[in-house]
Order: C-alpha cells, then structure tokens, then sequence
C-alpha cells in the first residue's frame, strides 16, 4: 500500500489515519501505536516517519497534528521521491519550555558548546559561526534539525530516548545524512 | 541572471550575495538593500524573495541569515520550479518576545480570534479547530504562515507594515495563495 496522505490527531495518547489515496480518499487504516511495516494493519500512533525499507530505516519526518493531504505536505523538499513510506513510531517530547539540547564545535562531544532550549530558524543569525553541527547532544525532550535556515532540507529528528541523547557525529544524524550541516533547529511540538 | 544559491549576512544593516551558479561558484552580486529586479547591480540587503516577474510579484520566500548553496534549499517544496528569483527586499521585524498576531475565525478579521505570541509547527495542537484560517492580523513583528503542519508548503510573509498588518482574506495572504488552508505559524527572527 502506498501511503497518500495522513491526518494526525491527539485524542487520547496517540492516533493517526492513513489513506491510500490523496485528499484522503480510498481505503483507510487508523494507527495508535508504533508500526514496523506499514503493510501490518493495527492502531499506531506516529510522530514520527520512516521511509524505505520499513523498520524505521531511511528518511524520516516529523508529523505532528494536523492534516497531510499529499505527500509533498510531509515530504517538503526531500530530494526523492517520498510517497512510499513504510514505518511509523511514536516520539516522547518534552513541555516546551522543558526541551534542551547542546551544541558542540567537534565531533564525539568534544570542542566548545553552545545549549539551546528554544527554536532557531537561523543557527548563524544566534551566533553560532558556521553552517556545520559536528555533534550534539539532546539533554531534554525531541528536536528536529535542519540542512537549511528556515527548517528547510533533510531533518534529523533527536531524542532524549534514543542512545541517551547523544549524536556523535553526523552519521548518527541519520542514516540519510550526507554530512553535517545543520543550519536550522526546533523542538517537537507536545 | 539565474540566481542559483545564496549566502545571507547580517554584518551591518542588511547584506545578502548572490552567485550564479549552484555551491557558490560562477559569477556573484552582492546586495545591502532591496531590489525590485535582480538584473540591477547594487547594495541591497534581503529577508525575503519574491520570484516570477520582478517588482515582489509570484511566490514568497523567507531568508534568514545563512547558507543556501541550491534552489531547494530557499524553494523546500513549492511545487513548481522555482529558481528564478527576481526581486527581494528587507522585512522588518520586532524582537522575538514582542511579535504577535491574531487570528480569526472569519474572513475580514471577524468572529472568534485567538492570539499567538510564538511559533506553532501545528495550529490544530494547539487548540485551532481547523486545518483553515480565513483572515489574520499582525500586531506586531514579522510573520511566516505554512500551508501545512511542521514549516511546510507554500509560505506566506505577513508583516504589521502591510495594509496596517490586516490580511482580510486568503488571497491577501500572498499573490500565490490557492486557498486559505494554513496549518503552521512562526515568527521571522530577529
């Protein structure tokens, strides 16, 4: 099945519909919980997407509430084609002015840090000199940064909960990553 | 002039380079204020691009300071190509904790409002009911509105200096608007 479009909504702890076709047309599957393949029919609630391959291999985006009534609407400017996406799972935020997340100049969490507990369009227009992020470390909640200013480009979605916060170097971005430029963040929305 | 990356800065009032070719390479331009046609050489300094036509006509696009080596990476997904950039000016922004803008249930800034003060990657999380807003006004500061949940989609710049900050109705909202389906909100930073 080809996934078109999704609507995500928060009634209770987690739902989210999909639909095979765009403009939510054709058959339709609810999910309430983590899904490994997309193929397994079940309820799934997703923040968070993977596509290729399934089990939460490939690109990611972040999907929070709201309506996706085509790919393009989740995909943004991916660089492939995106409709084909196979796994979704859910992601644990933080409250909002809860969220944190450490900045470092060098890889493996070395090299002077700038901590960032807001969302930043532009890494450079706060101060930090480069377009690169060789590595950081996310000390409360999810983010998700970006290639480009303006949350633009491939995201790279990081969590407390994942190998304790920590992103050594660009390769832990994603599996995606292409290198390490990071030129936008932002928290996940509670 | 097929503007293929730019390069953003905020050394001085305004400053923005243009290179001809993709990755900073080819011929380049720089400008410190805004520029109804990018055919003209001078000094203009931009936060914001308008493309198609010259004199701020076709599609919007917000630049904040930084790198963007492709058309994708100004462009996210447009829908349409969109490299041929034309005219860009400055926008005037407030300091981030002063922006604010007001949206309403109805076209011509009636029925039930509800106030923002900060950036909201989903509306419909917040309490919005809709994946529509039909009319808004800025009170103050600069602001980016998305066609769709996490930044993403068309975008549309609404400014407290336009028409005294009033967007009345969807068409306002920028020459390219197809409908009023806005379903992400965030401030222009400072």
């Amino acid at each position: 099945m080809t996934t078109q479009q999704m609507q995500t909504e928060q009634t209770g702890p987690f739902k989210m519909t999909v639909w095979e076709e765009e403009n939510f047309q054709g058959k339709r599957c609810e999910f309430t919980d983590e899904c490994g393949n997309i193929m397994e029919r079940g309820f799934c609630k997703i923040l968070r997407l993977d596509e290729r391959g399934g089990e939460f291999q490939g690109q990611q985006f972040i999907l929070e509430k709201g309506d996706y009534p085509r790919h393009e609407a989740w995909s943004g400017n991916s660089g492939y084609r995106t409709e084909h996406l196979l796994s979704f799972r859910p992601i644990k935020c933080a409250k909002h002015g809860d969220s944190k997340v450490t900045l470092h100049e060098c890889e493996d969490l070395a090299g002077r840090t700038f901590e960032i507990c807001d969302d930043y369009p532009s890494l450079q227009a706060m101060g930090w000199c480069s377009k690169e992020v060789p590595s950081m470390k996310v000390n409360n909640g999810a983010w998700v940064a970006y290639q480009f200013p303006g949350y633009r480009g491939y995201q790279y979605i990081l969590e407390r909960d994942r190998h304790e916060g920590e992103y050594r170097n660009y390769t832990e971005y994603s599996t995606q990553a292409h290198s390490n430029q990071v030129q936008s963040i932002r928290r996940v929305q509670h």
